[in-house]
């Protein structure tokens, strides 16, 4: 059975509405996905570091349009890794294994990876939406696009922009 | 340069002299290690499940004798990748991340990976007390002898029994 690797933030946690929510709360301004059009998440907002640090944090994403749906599908036809860098954000740990346990109850404790190097991992495919994860990948790959990927022209992913499109690669014949 | 996995629980954190501690504090009485020796750490102690999921468990444990001194030079000489069996309990996570990082801040969090299968991680060789790892790990093997595991003699492992003996095997000619 073909292994496939999903990453969280970005792919099935959709950490940009929380950061817009998150920005206006603090500022008192708001932020638009166009004006951070090619910025990477640190760039388009300075005070992620401080935000992904904060126990809690990772308890409250909201969940990417239709992954519920498309990933319970894929869990029945592929091996499905979850897999997040977060070692780096040790508060992060806890939070993003509760999460996943809340909202994507189907998988199980053994099919997570959280580490500090994808490319430690053995599988055939990776969902991302950053390069230092594609790039050092040997299987196939998909770029899932983000505002902080979707003008580098320099590399050449197959990319996809919501779980609908995931499941009609995968799912539809 | 070769990739070694160390296991946390039983390699580098020494749990069983926490569990002594912990059974004497909540029963009034001493369990000795010849007692325990071939159960299994649930038979042995059947609080532990209780035990490792309660938040902060993992911050208190001892330091395996010798692991870290000899860890720090086979951190110079071999890529080491810190595995543990960890996404079954979620509050272990941060603090295991967190006992990592002040008792071995040689190992950076790229080199840590807390998962629930190690057979999917690509490396030359794993140090590790639990069959249920060894068995699925396609490289090359060293079980640390631990209560659990010492009677068991249908597996054929190159065994050691202490980190002085990691030391001889790795570090001196």
């Amino acid at each position: 059975m073909k292994r496939i690797l999903v990453d969280m933030d970005g792919v099935i946690a959709d950490v940009y509405t929380r950061f817009f929510e998150l920005y206006e709360k603090e500022t008192g301004k708001t932020k638009t996905m166009e004006e951070i059009i090619g910025y990477k998440e640190a760039e388009a907002f300075p005070e992620v570091y401080r935000w992904v640090e904060t126990p809690g944090f990772f308890r409250t994403i909201p969940i990417m349009k239709d992954s519920q749906r498309v990933l319970k599908l894929l869990n029945e036809k592929y091996e499905i890794i979850i897999v997040s860098m977060a070692t780096e954000f040790p508060y992060s740990l806890t939070d993003k294994q509760l999460w996943l346990n809340d909202n994507f109850p189907f998988i199980s404790w053994k099919q997570i990876v959280l580490c500090g190097n994808k490319s430690l991992i053995k599988a055939d495919l990776m969902i991302d939406d950053h390069f230092k994860n594609l790039d050092n990948f040997e299987g196939d790959t998909i770029m899932y696009i983000q505002p902080h990927n979707i003008n580098n022209t320099s590399h050449n992913y197959k990319t996809v922009s919501s779980w609908e499109e995931i499941e009609k690669l995968f799912l539809i014949d």
